[in-house]
């Protein structure tokens, strides 16, 4: 069940906080309890405190905090929950598939699954602070969760993958083998957090303008495109002082350093 | 998706209506519409249809029926959520084990899922009108789901079983779809070839030679580990074209054009 203390609900601007209550009970339901509030539009209310029931305690250590960025600063591994497609596709799963990513993760690593608002979801933007999509697969002419029953999908999912793997590592029945995405177990060095990862991508930003490196024909989505490149690889921590390493010495040489 | 017209969620003594609303809605975004209310303390209420959200049809043709004997009559399956203990065992599983009992249902058979009262459940007596028990195995503590989310989760369970099962049907895909590394089914550009990589791989080479840039601690192994970090993105043409694009600016600019 260790795993299950290393993940992170988020919440983006919440409008109602009786889902937020709702989200909080969800997630104790299934034995998970860090839950952080960004800019919530209502919190704490009395609202909230009843629809969390027995779980007022995930609620009352709910943080709150003005950014997605210090929601998310010391996470490696940052899902998002998205019912609409983007123009450019982003690496999209189901919750089920998601666990199986979950499972891979290495010890210590810390995860964020971003829930958006209820009428909006995530924007763009938060979507591409996201290394991969979470998508539960809903009836085509309404598929459209609650935010609290997604947030409950999603924590039961991760407590069914914990527990079956649990059950054969117990000797218990032959798990489904968990698959390994990107070999990212035993891996020998730390993965990179939210936060480095902002900051590698504010570098190679600037790196590009400092080059005066631009994609004629698409300007803007060029540094969507870096974006979700970079972000899908889990990046640890010796190949982003290398990455970023090059974009320094790049910047040097155009001084004539 | 015929399966799902089978299925029928019994909700008794509901006390507050927003819970029923919020079943319907749940029941919904997962393709279920059969929703039967066994003496509901209030209904219809402003209260449920706001929280029903785009489900309103679902909860317009809700039946309210006075006994569970009129809600269960001309079904063939019957299935009680769950979540206390009995003291008489009873043929008791997971939701996603009772997918497997419902997907071999014969044709035509109607399904009945019974949900309790949001404070004691469902009694003992009626508990013994089910064919067998659901439990959604939560936190030890703390594993009590508020009503509409055990309803949102075997609802999603349902789901996710009848697509197994088509696609397996149709595409011959097996049951359990393999996690691709990235769910690149769907991506917007092909991906690059070997030889392209290897293309890549030696112009990002030949621009740390130009630039000056090694890994004073390492020489070796910079090579394998920028490697590794591109190889595991698995590259899209368009991708690898602004990131070529970006190495031979920085070549172009060191020669001064």
């Amino acid at each position: 069940m260790e795993l299950l203390n290393r993940i992170r609900i988020v919440m983006v601007n919440t409008s109602d906080s009786g889902n937020i209550g709702a989200a909080a009970r969800a997630m104790k339901t299934m034995g998970i309890s860090d839950l952080v509030l960004v800019e919530p539009k209502e919190f704490p209310t009395a609202k909230a405190t009843a629809r969390a029931a027995g779980a007022a305690d995930v609620l009352y250590q709910a943080r709150v905090v003005p950014t997605l960025d210090e929601a998310l600063a010391d996470c490696q591994m940052v899902f998002g929950a998205s019912a609409r497609m983007r123009t450019i596709p982003w690496p999209l799963m189901t919750p089920r598939e998601a666990t199986q990513f979950v499972l891979n993760e290495p010890e210590g690593a810390s995860i964020a699954i971003v829930f958006g608002r209820e009428d909006a979801g995530l924007t763009n933007e938060e979507l591409r602070r996201c290394h991969y999509h979470i998508c539960i697969p809903g009836n085509e002419s309404y598929g459209v969760l609650n935010v609290a029953a997604a947030v409950q999908v999603i924590c039961y999912e991760m407590r069914m993958a914990v527990l079956a793997q649990q059950q054969a590592e117990t000797g218990g029945a032959p798990a489904a083998k968990p698959v390994m995405p990107l070999e990212i177990t035993d891996w020998d060095e730390p993965l990179v957090s939210a936060e480095d990862m902002e900051r590698f991508m504010k570098h190679f930003e600037e790196t590009l303008l400092d080059i005066g490196f631009f994609d004629p024909n698409n300007p803007k989505q060029l540094m969507t495109r870096a974006r979700r490149l970079f972000m899908r690889t889990r990046m640890d921590r010796l190949e982003m002082n290398l990455m970023r390493g090059v974009l320094s010495t790049v910047q040097k040489r155009l001084k004539g350093e």
